[in-house]
């Protein structure tokens, strides 16, 4: 607030000066009394200055009593996750309700560190969403890989004073916390300082582990498996989230554990969101739905995910429907089904009938563009040279993130060589580092993926986001990534050493300012091409599983650029079984 | 927090260090979640590291099964209604179980401006009550009479910025925000620059009123009258405050408008509380047992004075019993009758039984002592010359501080002076600048006192707090304003020209360090000997009705140190009667 805006809102409900618009006949959500009331809302610079009364505007739309319903507040996203820029993910996520996010830019930043922080910030400037960020606490994830980028405390005192930076982002290190970790704490005393929030990721902990990690005050918490925790993480004064993405989705199962007692403690969140989803399903006002038809109070559902999330980020000029705030908000005919006919930001429509009426401006990703520092790569490099025919095989598990293990004999050729047998489900597995041309490429074999002729690259993989790429002939294999490589990033598939089909993600390798329709119909078509030409596994998906076998934090066996990584035992292991 | 304690908190909620206390089987209540659980409470260093688990403690306290629930929080109160010092506030209070206030030192700065201020700030620095304050917004309070102090946009420049100064105190000036006065626009908008908070003070207004003032983002109200007015007041963001202090009590009433949804914006306070309330009465924790008295749950009310006053405050180290929490808490046997046995503050006992431990250390009002610049001053000065024997006379209407007016005929002398009449209850009442040795008194008629022969003086005069004195006789008029003047501000009653006894009051002619119990001791004496030797009406507190006789904001007639002052023309008027 200023004290500019203060007078002319003032001026506006006393009379003195024209309203630039009034919403009429509007049945108003009150997240504060959790009750609706029919009324006026008249609204003048994009924020609300009264409701009914003896107001004056230029422009009036008639609501006809429909309910008029605060923006959404997604309180942790990753909008990497979308493949989407911060433009296009505005244009995808508004129709649907959505008004603010606070995003957490990990992905991007472990690839380019604080020029992604900064390209994020620019590039959701001067579009509708309002976007946050929390600044992203792990860069890199862990120190068996190599990411694009190391962000250390330095790196936070730099940027945390901008105020569209509220904190750290999930602090995923808790063993750092719990053992003391210098670098970690000192982290932590960048958010102490200015008394800005630290989100949290304490997926199963409890107990002493979780009051050392609450005692740090931790402000949130978006791991919650059960009602339990959730309840154990309120106790603590956490502000825990309710869940719907894309892979990881547990509306259903928590909002068991939400009453009247501890809602005002509880948030909503998308955090990992495919565009597809989003397109087929919604954005929050999904996740928000759910929630009520499984027994929440609509209102108590609307509270959660609009003045709950204001109030934990301290975002004191949204969340409600009241004078003074932003004039964010859309119309929807029924409180237990949230589906936004017309949305407003700051007083302007925005979008109508699910549909954005006109495209946010796309801000041009100068420095995380062609983020492709790859060296001396070749076919050649593909080689995986055994001392013996027995393997450790990473085994894709179905639906999930976690990986099996196994021992398997496969055939090598004269050299001792890898040679793919087309009987037999082991693949190779590749990740080439992209970042810094350091020339290393760890190599694994991986059993369940299904594919009997071709490979499929992407730099999309978490967390360090090097070029995975998955294959039965090191020639495909070579074709794929020497293709991400001129793409820029993306995902891409061969066979018989042609491109079949590729999806170009040009900022940083893990986003496109395509939009989320344009997205939507290249991956419908490419999971079609993957499961048709390529015979990948119908019980996987192509791309997302192949996203993660280069994540060595999630059990239990995962290969990065430095080669294979035992998860269970935190060491590199050789390819040869013991 | 800092990185140094948080380390610390998680050195022993690992069991790597021990902890200075454990309050061993505490219920504890969990305002969060609004339920109880059994559990083992660990502080080092004044904070909660961790509950049950394998960590040691050098003292262990037993519970026994009793309710551990946090420091109850009064979110506005004015310190100077106790007519205690900081130091003797604290012992005061905190055996009731309140361990935080936020103070607006709206009274004391009517004296003596920022030194006021920074006296108050000082003497509340080492003691076990923690003490915000809100910078006062209106001083003075209308430009009808002379303060010791105007606090212009510029002051409040030069002190919002401590971190205990928690925003802009209650805007009482509405019609200044509504008709755009630029002087209150400035001070709004030293707390915006900060996004601190503005306690508001909107008796009565509602509407588009209500909608223009609540447009300027003012967070708080402590004066709704109905439950209507009370969810009127959420409805627009407000936090709404339950009051209950000596005069202004409205719990019982505003209990009924408070329910599951909207209770997350409903705070306590106290706002004026007298000492004989506090000692027999209790402080927050008796407005807290009001209301659950009323029907309130009793989780619901604690955590209305505890977790929803920290969160609207931005208090984030406060307001629950939680892992990195300041150790703020107490004991009490029932839930739903709070009576602390124990207090703690920053993990130390400080009450118990209802008495302090240990008296809060004193800090000498250098600046605000003795602050008594009366110029001429005589007996003579208090003569009254009448034009007409026809005067305006102020009606005292026992209850409450609003006055009634009449016209009277009295008694003059052979110069045209007023002579007081045994017979008649018409005495004379004088207003005697007090900060600035201007010399101005004013005089005036008032009736419904009772007093039939003597004089009362005090130096509490709402809100600029010169000297009034009342009385049959100008001779006792005048010892009394003397003994005043000797004494450095208090109360005192005069008969036959003897001082029959007084109350110092000598910081700024509002507070005394004496203890509480001292305090309540002379005021129930005085009580008595108004009564008995001057026959103050039973009917009125002596004191303070006389207190508000000065305010020129509560209708009907009162008058200042410049004259007699019409509120509903909000001009001065002679005290001859047309």
């Amino acid at each position: 607030m200023t004290k500019d805006l203060a007078r002319k809102l003032v001026d506006v409900g006393m009379g003195r000066l024209e309203a630039d618009l009034c919403i009429a006949n509007a049945e108003v959500v009150d997240v504060y009394n959790r009750t609706t009331f029919l009324t006026d809302v008249y609204i003048i610079d994009g924020f609300i200055a009264a409701f009914k009364g003896k107001v004056r505007a230029r422009e009036t739309i008639d609501a006809k009593g429909r309910y008029l319903v605060p923006g959404l507040i997604d309180a942790h996203c990753h909008i990497e996750s979308s493949h989407l820029s911060p433009s296009a993910f505005s244009d995808a996520v508004v129709p649907y309700g959505t008004t603010t996010v606070i995003a957490d830019p990990h992905e991007i930043c472990n690839v380019a560190g604080l020029d992604a922080l900064d390209y994020m910030l620019k590039a959701s400037e001067n579009i509708p969403l309002s976007v946050f960020y929390m600044f992203p606490s792990c860069v890199p994830a862990t120190p068996f890989e190599n990411a694009g980028a190391v962000l250390l405390a330095g790196d936070i005192e730099k940027r945390i004073d901008n105020p569209r930076i509220l904190g750290l982002g999930e602090m995923m290190n808790y063993p750092g916390i719990v053992y003391g970790d210098e670098q970690v704490y000192d982290k932590l005393e960048s958010a102490y300082k200015r008394k800005k929030n630290i989100d949290g990721h304490s997926p199963a902990i409890e107990g002493n582990v979780l009051d050392a990690y609450t005692a740090c005050r931790i402000t949130t918490d978006h791991e919650c498996a059960t009602p339990e925790e959730l309840r154990e993480r309120v106790r603590r004064g956490m502000y825990v989230m309710l869940r719907q993405g894309t892979a990881c989705k547990n509306v259903t199962t928590l909002v068991k554990g939400v009453d009247e007692g501890n809602s005002s403690r509880v948030l909503f969140c998308t955090d990992d969101r495919q565009p597809q989803s989003i397109e087929r399903e919604g954005h929050i006002n999904y996740g928000v739905n759910l929630a009520i038809k499984e027994g929440l109070s609509p209102l108590m559902a609307i509270s959660m995910a609009t003045l709950n999330a204001a109030t934990c980020y301290g975002l004191s000029d949204r969340g409600a429907i009241a004078p003074g705030l932003r004039a964010d908000f859309f119309l929807t005919e029924k409180l237990d089904d949230l589906q936004p006919e017309e949305v407003f930001i700051l007083g302007k429509a925005v979008a109508r009938g699910g549909k954005i009426i006109r495209k946010a401006p796309h801000t041009v990703p100068e420095k995380v563009s062609g983020m492709m520092d790859v060296k001396d790569f070749s076919a050649e490099r593909l080689k995986l040279k055994l001392s013996s025919d027995r393997v450790n095989c990473i085994d894709i598990i179905p639906g999930g993130v976690v990986t099996g293990r196994s021992i398997r004999c496969v055939k090598r050729d004269s050299e001792g060589c890898f040679v793919h047998d087309p009987g037999m489900d082991i693949l190779k597995l590749a990740v080439i580092e992209r970042h810094h041309g350091t020339g290393n490429i760890g190599l694994a074999l991986i059993s369940g993926y299904g594919m009997t002729d071709g490979a499929v690259a992407t730099s999309i993989a978490h967390d360090s986001h090097n070029i995975i790429v998955i294959g039965s002939d090191d020639e495909d294999m070579a074709v794929a990534v020497n293709e991400l490589i001129r793409l820029g990033g993306g995902i891409t598939m061969v066979k018989n050493s042609k491109v079949l089909m590729s999806h170009r993600l040009e900022i940083a390798g893990l986003m496109t300012d395509e939009s989320e329709e344009e997205v939507v119909r290249t991956l419908d078509e490419m999971h079609e091409v993957a499961e048709a030409e390529l015979r990948v596994s119908p019980e996987i998906d192509p791309f997302m599983t192949l996203c993660f076998m280069a994540l060595p934090v999630i059990p239990e066996l995962k290969l990065t650029d430095t080669g294979l990584f035992d998860v269970t035992a935190f060491k590199h292991i050789p390819n040869e079984a013991e």
